[in-house]
């Protein structure tokens, strides 16, 4: 190959993906305990189970196996290089799975096929739907998830794909749940070190409750974590290109906002110990530095696992807002997203029962 | 219990707290170099026991030990949702002792005991007196230090606890000093790589010490350092509530001020590795984001301990000041704390003789 | 020595050196995994030898290495406390050869031997030439280079030492390059894992390439950073005092502008995975916060290592900029450099063949 080849990555347009590819993502990543660190500085987080190697060792698993935003945002990471650095907008997820847990000194790696196309009918850009797998180190599949993002297309005026539009479940079923859990030894799970003496049984469908607390986001912080994540989209990172963008400053990337919440979340909900599926999340609006992340929830389905007595998964919308408190729920004025609302997440947590 | 009942934590009330109650804190934590990496890299220490495996084993530890105070922030961090979430001050702490070296890889809990209530005369608060006692994941205990905090009460009007309140020691004695430091091979202690040629005895009571260097302190820092300890008092974190606050803006953690000044304390007291007692200390004015802390000791006494040759004990007054250089020593003017005076910090250091 | 003894450490001043001095800098330091994180999250690194154990192993390493300019910050900072404490400007490096690869729980120290004194013309100061040395704890050497500074004098009408200068090549050999990298097996290093189809031959000598992203700085990265580094120089950390300096505002840590130009350098040079040699650097202009660095390489030479095939050596000028993209190229106009370039560093990379 000559020396005069393009050595740096423009990102893939519209036009570049086919259906079918599967695109291997670079960057491997060895994640550690520095990385555990490193979250909890970040967010906060006091799941037991994931602070503490004694608390998870007695109630089943090998190790204290990372927190599932962080394997989440590890693996999301990347993607941002091969799928989303000509995005338009990040459109949505579904049918995301935690499907065996990651621990530290474990390599993960990610791939992602093109499972959908649909050109906008501006004809300037397309929405791409990919199914994003990460791997261990074993080539063992610990996450899925599917997403779909607006990309733009290098030349407007060029011939649409034929359209092809996945269906995804609206959530994941209950029994596709908790292959991301061993078998959880209930005589050792200890409410006290865990924080809250609220089980599976106690949360009740339509229970609403605010996490009361609010974290101010900071530039520094936010550009940390998301390097953190190897996620390269610029918005995030450059202030001085962002100057000349719609917002005119950086745009903060929006598993921040995700992990944000749910440290929060721990107030309420301290036993919900492993995200096992994302039924689906929007990004309602964007979150900059200097604003404050407050969260509440929301209990839409509770269920039990098929075969399981030890744990239960109960489905939550999460719902993070910004600069006001959350004692009244704030989620829509009829069909628009009140102002305050940034996240709507939809996901299973699973608690011991 | 059902669905309806409160799952978030709003904080204990003065009226919550009964003497000899046994408080057992949420969220054990196994802590990692990660968190020694973090600790690094929010204050710069260089003591070099901490910061070396090949020092620490020379000279007898079995593995470099985690830097003392942030054993004692993350032990402190579990008792804020329990003890401190209403409390309007934290008063003070005594008899604060390391019993026992942590090392990356332990697993530390917290447990409180009230050892002592007071109302206010004003009757709507009372001083809370508890014990905090720090275990590994052996349950040996790695620190246990009294501490006072001023906290509301839910009802003024109710009837006050009968008041008590414990004696507690002006300063740990010597000859409860140095059972969190091994038997200390002094032939193989380098003060080339210590970075300091003083000994123990080349500290004379009544001596001064202007550790020279200031640290400007951001909001991103304190907040990562706050989080790491899962720490989780509101006024550090949420920049929106305190707009109506006191300050009109974020407290930074005391514990910042304390491990900010003896970082910078190792420009003088190179030796100093390990810090065997806490006699008390005073946050005598907030620090906030943008502030330059400096830092000073004065010697207030020395101390052999009882059967070691290894080790000497100094005890040091550690005072902490905001924009403005140390080197006339500020303190007090008449009765009052001189207003740059942010820490009052007093403690018993090991050095090798 | 008497308790009146001063004890903080003001730093050597010109007259303070002699040639052949051998300094035995304090601090030595355990690297871990945890500051690995903390690189990764400064920097956003992405070459997959430094991300990922199994990447690593696969092509014969025992371990991930540390990245290599991690390695050349602690070996740095070290100097800081003896060398450059009364520094009024860092002039340059040359001769930097990294000659082992450095692996969590290894641990470094430093030394330093004077190998050149010249004093400047008005007889204020003078230029100190050093010869540092990392090691590791087995005493092999893992990075060598050659520094120079100019110091202030203490006392300006104090004779001169006698000049001395020494001879320093302007480019490392590359029959010196390649100690610091294992044989490297080829079949086992896959392009899509790396992140870039372009090995060693694919870069032409007079090749330039833009690497396209910018990274923003704020004042609380830089500070975790050189902290981390144990680098103790006060011009980074004291907003105080810095506030009646030239420059009004805290300096950026040089390194950390290197290491962020390096970060972005991966976006066209994905392969060049390890730096073996550091020809010599300039910092051109100070970068401070708020500011965006974007950055540019220019393939200077290209060489074989004698006896290998396995990788193959380009000599690049890595070019950092602020505040402007960089397709363009920038860097000088006539004599001068452009006034956006903060950064002209040139360095040997290794790329698979």
């Amino acid at each position: 190959m000559s020396g005069s080849a393009p050595k740096t990555n423009s990102g893939r347009f519209f036009e570049d993906f086919q259906l079918g590819d599967v695109i291997v993502h670079a960057t491997p990543r060895t994640v550690t305990v520095g990385d555990v660190a490193l979250y909890t500085a970040l967010y906060g987080p006091r799941f037991a189970v994931q602070s503490s190697e004694a608390f998870a060792r007695a109630i089943g698993y090998p190790a204290a196996p990372l927190d599932d935003l962080l394997v989440f945002h590890i693996v999301f990471g990347k993607t941002v290089p091969d799928v989303s650095l000509n995005a338009v907008a990040n459109l949505g997820y579904a049918d995301g799975r935690f499907l065996k847990p990651v621990f530290p000194g474990d390599t993960l790696s990610t791939t992602s096929e093109v499972i959908g196309l649909k050109q906008t009918s501006a004809g300037d850009a397309g929405i791409v739907y990919v199914r994003s797998i990460g791997r261990n180190q074993h080539g063992e599949i610990v996450l899925s998830y599917a997403r779909w993002v607006l990309v733009r297309k290098r030349s407007p005026g060029m011939p649409a794909h034929a359209e092809q539009v996945p269906e995804l479940a609206r959530a994941v079923q209950p029994e596709e749940l908790g292959q991301g859990c061993p078998a959880v030894e209930l005589s050792a799970y200890d409410d006290a070190l865990a924080g809250s003496p609220f089980r599976w049984s106690d949360y009740a469908v339509g229970e609403r409750i605010d996490h009361v607390d609010g974290m101010t986001v900071e530039e520094a912080e936010h550009q940390i974590a998301t390097r953190l994540y190897q996620n390269t989209a610029k918005v995030h990172f450059d202030a001085h290109a962002a100057q000349s963008s719609r917002f005119g400053k950086r745009l903060i990337y929006g598993g921040h906002v995700i992990s944000l919440a749910r440290g929060l979340s721990f107030n309420g909900l301290g036993n919900a110990f492993h995200i096992a599926a994302i039924n689906g999340g929007r990004h309602v609006a964007p979150l900059f530095a200097g604003d404050t992340v407050y969260a509440w929830s929301e209990v839409l389905a509770s269920a039990e696992l098929p075969g399981r007595s030890d744990v239960g998964a109960v489905r939550l919308r999460l719902v993070a807002v910004k600069n006001r408190p959350c004692a009244d729920h704030p989620l829509k004025a009829g069909d628009q997203y009140d102002p305050s609302v940034i996240l709507d997440f939809d996901y299973w947590a699973l608690l011991p029962r």
